[in-house]
């Protein structure tokens, strides 16, 4: 049997995953991305474990989804969510420290990927993949490939802006898409509409808590996010025409609280000649596997 | 010598181009498409220019660009600025009509395609064509190839919704794009700003010779118009990170008055991982024929 290596580089926590060539998960490993200083020392431990693993495992490559990961240069570039600023050259550090090929992507990207080979996008050429976490990210497929763009950086739906002059971004600008939708966005609008702020260590999850017991502030901060999403979804369904449009990620354990609204103002806001064509789903694989299955088939087959 | 024929029908006038394998337009006809009541008399009509054009031209095919275009269907489907409503099955009609293959598609796609085979984005792999006119339409390019999307409707970037509660749009809904940045769009803020409006024989250049003379409602109108319109470009270039974005349509006429402001909310508003990446230029084919050479292509080549 043949095995890949799947690494999802999140601005918490990254994820190792060795999988084998039927896309079956076989093992996983966490990091805390946070507490690596470098990107040196995060190499360093990751490649270790990768090395103790090809003992066990014939791995015939790398394949790294990341914020800000560039197919074309191997690299991460400019990342706000990460500990690491400017230019990272992370294929080739795995590379000098595994002798393992290693191919790099958004991990967005990846997770958009992962669902089109595994998940509920099996068969689908055109569809969005919207990640929901620490920050707001997007893979979109069309004609059954990931839209890269002329520099590698396609899909940053996160960076739209929905609200000129709005709330500030680690991307220097206002009003962006993940200001509002993302984990802390959305634990910022429940704050807004609540002036309540959750505890640090409690997870957006809480929210769904909350609604359930009939809370007008928590179902409000659904709503708010439902209304921003929603219309963000439409407009991008208007320039890509997907067959739909899969939400990943941390706020999904929030259920139909946070997926009505979105549903509701998607509809509500979709140009008619889409009406009914396009689907609102969830990824249908485990929460941390789709993104790395997608980075492993990055090596797996031929992009 | 081949011959193909590139049909770019607008919501005001149609045009017919006689385009030859090396892509010189070799004669051009104009309809006014408002004046047939059916698109069946349309077709009647351009049909019999085409009878009479076969007895000098040995024409391989129709290809026809078209609002609300559909290449899977060879349909014009619920088009909101043509005199004709419902689903209009056009190349079938054409064919009928001529007994020559017929292609169609989206007006917009049409454009951008004769813009990468014969304009200034020959060579491009990855860029957006936006046409202002009537309406709004954009047609994407991703890896050389047109996003055509699940339905066949991808690129109706006139229809994102810039401002929710916005004007009234032809579609139905609110706050389109195509509200503030087509043609009728930008007399309306001239309109709104002023509290004049222009004669209804004027065209939009009017305005420019306005601005020209330092009329600060004119020069406020560009600005508001730059304003919508290069934020818009910029959430759009965060999707796809084209190389390019070319502008294209009567407004232009306006050259710098209207260019500078979308240039620079653009610049402004884009995310810094595209800054200095992403050119803002204008269609290098004359104003009539890039629509016509990019649907003549749908027949010359395979899609």
């Amino acid at each position: 049997m043949k095995y890949f290596a799947g690494i999802d580089i999140g601005g918490t926590n990254t994820t190792l995953g060795i999988i084998d060539e039927n896309g079956g998960v076989v093992e996983t490993y966490q990091f805390s991305t946070k507490s690596y200083a470098t990107p040196e020392k995060f190499v360093d431990d990751v490649g270790n474990k990768l090395i103790e693993l090809r003992n066990s495992f014939h791995i015939e490559g790398v394949g790294i989804g990341a914020p800000n990961g560039n197919y074309y240069t191997g690299c991460i570039e400019f990342a706000p969510n990460l500990p690491w600023k400017g230019k990272i050259a992370l294929s080739v550090l795995f590379t000098q420290k595994t002798g393992l090929i290693c191919k790099v992507t958004n991990d967005a990207n990846a997770a958009a990927v992962g669902e089109m080979k595994f998940g509920g996008a099996m068969g689908m050429k055109n569809f969005i993949m919207v990640t929901l976490g620490t920050g707001v990210g997007s893979g979109i497929i069309v004609d059954g490939n990931i839209v890269l763009g002329h520099d590698g950086f396609a899909g940053e739906l996160g960076h739209i802006i929905v609200l000129p002059g709005g709330r500030n971004c680690g991307c220097g600008r206002k009003g962006c898409l993940e200001t509002y939708c993302s984990a802390g966005g959305i634990k910022k609008t429940y704050l807004e509409i609540s002036g309540k702020e959750l505890d640090p260590g409690q997870k957006i999850d809480h929210l769904a808590e909350l609604a359930s017991a009939g809370d007008k502030n928590a179902l409000a901060t659904f709503a708010k996010t439902g209304e921003i999403l929603g219309l963000a979804l439409a407009n991008v369904s208007a320039l890509t025409s997907p067959e739909a449009i899969f939400l990943f990620g941390g706020p999904l354990h929030c259920g139909e609280f946070l997926i009505d609204p979105i549903e509701n103002f998607f509809t509500k806001n979709l140009l008619s000649i889409y009406a009914g064509k396009i689907k609102i789903l969830t990824s249908q694989l485990p929460m941390n596997h789709a993104a790395i299955l997608g980075a492993a088939s990055l090596v797996k087959e031929p992009h």
